[in-house]
């Protein structure tokens, strides 16, 4: 999660960080591109090495889904990818709708790495006249009052906000009453929701500003 | 960063966590609407609250740098946000380019929140003949050639990189040997660069399947 708080999940009694579940999806798109390689089988020294982390914090990750690879023999890539897959989550279609067709969403309709990750947008809300009707990669731009249909009617779960800041939460609140259960928040505003749904925000200046830290204690 | 390595730098021979400077990120936020609000004096559980955290975590982000407030006097808003500002390199302006001037490029170059956050986008580059020459937000569009000239010339510290996944390594080079310092990169490729390089990696699916995970482990 960037720019809201430090959330976790619970699988087994056993408390899973945001930050071992965002090191799956890197594992993931490693062994991934390793199999598009060829490679049938990678130490987890090497694959620590590719991720940016050490062999102790890989195995720790995947010890809480169960035994993956014999220590001394390696990974086996397809397998693994496979496994990490399911995790995540991601051996399905995930139906999801952009509410906001301004830049941020005409960017994102375009955004093919989304299909290959098993996203299908299925659905662009907006309020603006001049927007409504306009046709995105096959998505005609709908008025956010048609969401309830197209939620129930394209059993869409996932959101993605990319509205004004000051229309986020509405927009939050009524998608959410249409039976969203998952938000990816790129509005500048802090957003309630109730307990049941999942929600991570986006914040492009927090990553500017991990940057402006090191560059400025590197020189000081 | 996300979906890259796991980062961190070094402050006086202490580790400080890309997590932690994250964090403080979102304290400096938090303590900025405060401040608005006329709020002057918060305790750390009122601010751990908002923050989504708890109080020792927040004494123990803030005693990296030095000690700020009293136990059981809470902070001062005001003087807090101003140093938090400091340490985060943001009591100043960072000059930005944009590499790509595509749909997200496009996107990016309204958004309002960098100037706010002390951002200002000086150049806009791309190689589509098409697009040089185009002004967004009253800045010229120009051909990657000139790189090393508006580098030089804007004293341009940081580049934000909106290519295709294809394009984006050859244009870090490219910027890197013209000066820049700092890289948000949002093109879906690992990128390479030398070690006194700044490098951090937004993915939009990796957030997303944030979500999944959690969505699919709170129904099995």
């Amino acid at each position: 999660m960037i720019g809201g708080g430090l959330g976790g999940s619970e699988l087994r009694g056993q408390k899973i960080s945001d930050y071992t579940v965002r090191r799956l999806s890197v594992y993931y798109r490693l062994l991934d591109e390793l199999e598009q390689q060829g490679v049938e089988v990678v130490s987890s020294a090497a694959l620590a090495e590719l991720a940016g982390t050490n062999s102790a914090q890989i195995r720790k990750d995947l010890s809480y889904f169960g035994t993956f690879g014999k220590r001394g023999r390696g990974y086996r890539v397809a397998a693994l990818a496979k496994e990490i897959k399911k995790i995540l989550g991601l051996d399905r279609t995930w139906r999801v709708v952009l509410a906001g067709a301004g830049n941020l969403g005409h960017a994102l309709s375009m955004y093919h790495d989304f299909e290959k990750h098993g996203f299908s947008i299925v659905g662009i809300f907006d309020i603006d006249p001049e927007k409504i009707g306009q046709v995105w990669e096959g998505i005609r731009v709908r008025h956010l009052d048609d969401c309830e249909q197209v939620v129930r009617e394209e059993k869409v779960e996932l959101a993605i906000i990319v509205t004004p800041g000051g229309a986020a939460q509405e927009v939050v609140d009524r998608l959410r009453a249409a039976g969203i259960q998952g938000f990816l928040n790129f509005a500048p505003r802090k957003l309630r929701t109730d307990g049941d749904v999942q929600l991570r925000n986006v914040d492009i200046t927090i990553e500017l500003e991990g940057l402006t830290y090191a560059l400025q204690t590197g020189r000081s």
